[in-house]
């Protein structure tokens, strides 16, 4: 398990670093990350190294027993580079530079920058290769964060041209399938092609949208390449590995993870300013992280603070860094670094709080990271090994995603938010859930889950179609089937190519008007549950409806269907379910589906707190998550220990304190 | 009568098309609209030119007895002209070029986008003059939309420059009528003048921004006769005409009608995204439409199903479409076109919905459909040669509507929206109203209603003297003369030159905060009657007061006054009246002009049917339209038959079904 | 006492000029201000110059009695003038013109532009310096309205570099006191420094924005100095003003008025459109110009009309322009002109109202400026020589306002609404204050308030210390302390170096989420009191709590604190507190500091009547105001008689009528 900070030596007086040091190791630390955005320190002009100051840090960090994660830092070109290449900054979608002052003032695709990219990235790569202390390295810095993924200037103009040129061969292949007919854009030649940019009104041609957005996506992951290649080939022993950021959906995570030794994420539980912050984004974005590479990973960034640019977000309570981390842990992260280490007294992230406030002294906030240190070191040999064991998974999908950016369909509709509303249904039930690529092996699971999934591959379909036919559990929705790859629609009565899986045709369809919504009814159940956002006119052709529309000119027509296929299942929704439907027809499916694992666990928990597992080989980890600040209730039902504390937990009731955690092993089995 | 489509062949596999035909046969339709975006087919590189596809799809709907209007297609010029001619983008206020992706990416005043014009329009005319399956033209589509009028490039600046030149002749006489000695904007020659572009406020010389209106508006009537004048010469038999856009404002579609053989407007009666449609907006912009030659018009896109760019509007329920086309024809539609025959399946518009689905089967809206158009075969001879007939008039000035987007006084004041509400007055009552230019003939008529005329000429002033002298009612409310027709404030007495005839001076005035309201008192009535947004402090001078403001410092003072003038009377309101105030007023002003014809007609609706006539020599051809989804008891005093269903209604209450239409004939007088 | 308007000859046809003087002049008036936008007129083409109307008209005006205020009309280059120097154009963030077409359309630090200024002021001080009827000068006019202050054109960068060379020397002294290492964005030459303009992401160096906001300043300061200089050349017995915006906060207004002769502001009471106008902010910005010189100064523009561009803002009831000139002249203003004499017929203000309609009638505005004008002769003499004398004062800086707004801390926070909350406790208690800048001399005061105080220089920091251990009382509150002058924040514990004078440590802080707040208990007192928007977690160290938090985690610490130090008291406030608890403990504090004086005047006022007073050498001038429209009863402890009406005033209650002014003199004393 690694445990430590993110730390900025080049902020504080050499004198500092030694009390910085000795505190971490008295926190159980024994890792740092450094090093990521100090490229003026490490070359202050062009061709002036300067590495004494972090071979110093590096030293003195192992000589303490803490490794370093270094990081690469072309996040932040210095200014003289910068000046002698101006065209390396990105431009926006009117053409206006995206100067300096910030950060990522670069672009991807900006020939430029790939040389002095090479040369500083060998030279610390060349240096601390063979450096005992350090063990791995983060490329850059949250590729596309602040919106710096998609850039607008000339050399990705170019750079899309022949990203396009090597999709399609052939121009009118493009033409066709981008359909440029429509409003007479023919392309005669690739460097008419233009970007996305600004036009008379802000409609452009959906296949171009989506292929700008992949090739966007591509650019980064071929400029992560660069670097991963030059760190490899010095230093093939040393993990490599980037901060991405959960859900954020600019950059296919799933393509850019594919070269990384290991997976990381930055993990921000309270950035949002909310009131009421719901653990199960932080959950869902831990699942999704773990999803891309299908093994652990680890928080490279993770809250310690109230976060801060010019405006500060929520102080963290007494308590609440503790529960973070036991969440992160038990969703998979095998290494926590907090950021960060102390409050830094400059810059635009001067308010951006830390472990240690501004004085640098031991509070609050350091004593609650040092007993989950000793905790850790407790509790270190039983999570080695661990991992999350899902039978069920949702399959996240960046072009769907894009899709829906590009085109949401409803007003303020939101893929993300549709996406972990189902989400939330097996977070609330303790049903352990992967998130994983459509391109993943469908085989392993009993239940696949696939929201607003309006394009799909002709591969994917037929891997759905065999996965329900072998016997699995199909979550499809509105919308499904409605696009080919290429974002055209598809010529077929809806839902197009899911049809014969599904047993229904969709004659019909359209949105809701904001907040309103349509009255469904379900065999058996009195409630008046409802839909909304959307509605489907379906006719069944084989399927047996769930839950009926009540309401309007579509009144009597099914919202949800089931259709057996094969030895399985196939489910289609048509409508935004609220929350006590979506329950309703969730649960069925998942006790169908045999996926309701948690809840035969022997361990009850009321709403809020939170129960997940990590499995070894012979034990089960149970960690029981209090999100309250409330004392809970939870009725075990055998004998349990709670590894952190080491205490003993009787059948029965135990209370568990407000933002609490235990972490169980079971000792004597449940009856049941 | 016209019935028919928009229609895209060059969307379509060429073995569709005739399936196409004969299906659109089958719904009755004689007519599609073609080729308005297909430059790039039809000149896929510079000089070379296909028109053998348009020949093949005109000759296939001749031969089904489908008359074709063909547009020409210069909304969408070319990639390869736009990359040979980048000059021609418009540009933003800030000088962003508006660039390729979207349509209508030209400036009207490019020198250089003329000679491309003249090439395609003259190949098309001139191919397509003798063909008799080509009945019309539609010129470019719908200028102006998505704020395409008004560029801010060098062309539009020079081109401004000597439309000044032209107009003022003097440059001192500009700046004298502009009042330039404000904030030292005296300009000493044309080349001077700058156009309303980014300043460090946004805050320009109103009479400035009301000339670059006029300009822009002028610019594009200029653009559109290039056009005729090339397809008149090859074509003079064949019709022309343009897709105007109702009450969309920045074109003068007085102007812009002046040399078309017949206007035309794209109706979509649920593009906005609300949840209860007002029915009387469309009727509205119908009147508008037919009052732009004072004659009957084509629908040439009406709304088939859901609009849609990247969000979709609300689907159309079943009977909406018949009970919108009907409307249509009410208020003297002669040709009704859809928009558009089937879902495209990519570009911007591929959500924009159509009469067939994406799959391009019959569907409910295909059959909905197809019942006008057998319903419509039935009726064509009655219809032929009936128009509306109406006795009161609304004048609808552009400039002063300009006048009012550039100061709207108010805050989120609408010049249309207080426009509406005195037409929803008439509408609700089963008046029929003509809307026209205040340059149009008054004489005919026995009401009209100026709403915020703040700007007129001597003339205009003049001819309403005459025609309240004459014998005539007028309506004039708040700003009325307050200035003249430079957009200059008159350094009179308010209401200015309407002082006399109007029997009051202003002494003073001012806005009310938001959604405040001052209580007005009606003589011989007990309702706490509301105006808000303005008051005007009236201080009667030979009028007599209909209202009276009872609360805060002008309690006491009129805010409706009324002054006979001759054999007429001219009535004066100082607020905007609530609706119950708006309805007492003018109930008691169109009986006093004896322009309450419809509810003499023996036809009684409830509120949400409305009723309106088109007149032939003989008879009268009443439409019922129930623009409710509920059932309206309607109470006929006559005799009547239902013209489309061929039903006989009798004396007494009959059922009009919810979305119902009756195009009722008397066959029995009332007993009135 | 000056008494006069704004007028712009230069609009109106010299037949009318006799009219308006001697209108003017029957209405009392003494005063106007001509010229500050007529460049135009004065200077038609480089070089040609036309003063013979300016002569004519001030000629005009001495004959009247009336003198003259001489604009220099900088603020409006002609066209001809930017036609040749372009550069001369302000930028914007994004590199954007900020075009012709408005006014304050140039640069400050445009060197192109001053040879013009240089040129034109000199003819104009030369030209007028001898002028018997020129009694003054106003620079320009409202330096940095609409967001002219801040320009990022070339000029302004290289003048920001040689600025920050100027006071860094050493460029490496500038990268420690700004931080520059924090994201690799050390500067190597002064030539590399940018402005804070457009990057990825809005959120710049700390230290730069500030340093920004001081340089841009400091270039106003430069620009006005240019031209004070130049007219003391010649006229150095006529006074130097500008028209400065009360609590506008762009330009350093104590820096602004160090070479003035006098201080001037623009008052516009109801400019902001809002049911219900706070009379407290006049009051205060009244109280800020004061501040400047510490001394009377002049509304150089004074609301006569309702205020307008493209909107109108709500129109003065009878009675307000009175009220509102007698609150100016009770917070010191020596001098009142309207703004303006009459409706302008043209320009981007023809909807600013004035004294006259555009009518150029009487009306009823100029009655009630004629009554005010008759009374202002009958009190002349008793206003001559009176001023305000506080024992309190707010420290207003410029400083941290500037590092609060590029920092707000908490979402929509404003520093000056903090501000104003403190101001108006005072105000509404009768409480006079003064509004000093930090480099003001303190010890004359008993009570100082610095709100938000984050940033304080040693010198600062140690006349505080000096300020209580004398005997002073002093508030600070949340975030004092936390930051040095360069926007860095201090490695101290919290309130850093006011630790040892308030004799607390402020463990942890945090933001409260938009509306929430929490409980606070005072011993005591049972209400419900509440902190919002802010927590500071207190641990005294000496001090005693004066109101403690009860809720959240730091329930039982301290919301205030008040501590003795030396023969003072220096209290911290460590939350937004809500109106009552803010009463509660400023009721405590000005009782203990001796500073609530009016309440022991005798004369008591209901809440919505204002009570403040000039003091001469022998008596104290009472203005009772009551800004209600609703009569208010004044209970009166002595005798006293109405300076403005003669009227004796008994002892007991008098009613003072809604939007009455009283000019109180004690005749009688009270009796306590």
């Amino acid at each position: 398990m690694l445990f430590g900070v993110c730390y900025y030596p080049e902020h504080w007086p050499e004198e500092r670093w030694g009390t910085d040091a000795r505190m971490m190791k008295e926190a159980g630390m024994n890792v740092v990350r450094i090093g990521e955005f100090a490229w003026s320190k490490l070359e202050p002009r062009e061709g002036e190294y300067d590495f004494s100051w972090l071979d110093r840090i590096i030293d003195l960090m192992t000589e303490h027993g803490i490794r370093v994660i270094l990081g690469t830092p072309t996040a932040t070109p210095p200014k003289w580079l910068m000046d002698k290449h101006p065209e390396i900054y990105m431009r926006d979608k009117f053409g206006h530079v995206r100067g300096f002052g910030n950060r990522r003032h670069y672009c991807y695709n900006s020939a430029s920058y790939y040389p002095y990219i090479t040369t500083i990235v060998e030279k610390l790569a060349s240096r601390y290769a063979s450096h005992p202390g350090v063990m791995a390295w983060q490329i850059d810095n949250e590729f596309g964060c602040n919106e710096t993924t998609r850039c607008y200037c000339d050399a990705c103009k170019l750079a899309f041209q022949v990203w396009l040129q090597g999709k399609y061969g052939d121009i009118d292949a493009m033409n066709e399938r981008w359909g440029t007919v429509f409003w007479s854009q023919i392309y005669n030649e690739w460097l008419e092609v233009v970007l996305p940019a600004n036009t008379p009104f802000p409609l452009h041609n959906p296949g171009l949208e989506l292929d700008y957005r992949r090739f966007a996506s591509d650019s980064v992951v071929k400029f992560q390449k660069l670097q991963i290649d030059l760190i490899k080939q010095y230093a093939p022993h040393q993990a490599v590995t980037h901060n991405m950021m959960g859900a954020f959906n600019e950059v296919d995570d799933f393509e850019l993870s594919k070269e990384l030794d290991i997976a990381s994420w930055d993990n921000y539980p309270n950035l949002m300013f909310t009131r009421d912050v719901n653990p199960a984004i932080a959950a869902m974005q831990h699942d999704m992280t773990r999803g891309l590479k299908g093994r652990n990973f680890w928080v490279m960034e993770h809250q310690s603070g109230q976060p801060g640019g010019n405006i500060m977000f929520p102080t963290p309570r007494p308590g609440e860094l503790r529960r973070w981390t036991y969440q992160s842990i038990a969703h998979g992260a095998d290494g926590i670094l907090y950021f960060r280490w102390r409050g830094c007294l400059f810059g635009a992230e001067q308010f951006w709080h830390a472990i240690l406030q501004h004085d640098g002294k031991e509070g609050r906030k350091y004593n609650e990271t040092k007993q989950v240190g000793e905790e850790l070191k407790r509790v270190a040999s039983l999570l080695e090994g661990s991992a999350n064991a899902s039978r069920a998974a949702m399959v996240r999908s960046f072009d769907n995603e894009w899709a829906f950016e590009i085109q949401p369909h409803i007003m303020n509709y939101s893929y993300m938010d549709h996406f972990t509303s189902y989400y939330q249904y097996f977070y609330d039930h303790g049903i352990g859930m992967d998130i994983i690529s459509p391109n993943d092996d469908f085989t392993n699971y009993r239940l696949l889950v696939l929201s607003n999934f309006i394009m799909a591959t002709d591969d994917m379909v037929e891997r759905l179609y065999a996965f329900v036919e072998g016997g699995g559990s199909l979550v499809l929705d509105y919308r499904a089937g409605a696009k080919d790859w290429d974002n055209r629609m598809e010529p077929l009565t809806l839902p197009g190519k899911f049809a014969d899986l599904l047993g229904i045709t969709v004659e019909e369809y359209g949105v809701m008007y904001k907040d309103d919504t349509r009255r469904i009814k379900v065999e058996g159940h009195d409630e008046d549950y409802r839909g909304g956002k959307w509605f489907d006119v379906i006719v069944p052709r084989g399927a047996e409806s769930m839950a009926v529309f009540d309401e309007d000119y579509y009144a009597g027509s099914p919202a949800v269907t089931k259709h057996v296929y094969g030895k399985g299942t196939a489910y289609y929704i048509g409508t935004e379910l609220d929350s006590a439907l979506r329950d309703l027809i969730f649960n069925e499916i998942s006790i169908c589906s045999k996926v309701a694992a948690h809840r035969g666990s022997g361990i009850r928990v009321p709403h809020g707190v939170e129960l997940v597992s990590r499995v070894k080989v012979d034990k089960t980890l149970w960690f029981v998550i209090n999100h309250t600040v409330k004392a809970a209730d939870i009725l075990l039902d055998g004998v349990y220990e709670d590894g952190l504390s080491g205490r003993k937990l009787a059948k029965g009731i135990s209370v568990l304190e407000g933002n609490g955690v235990w972490m169980l092993l079971e000792i004597e089995a449940p009856s049941e």
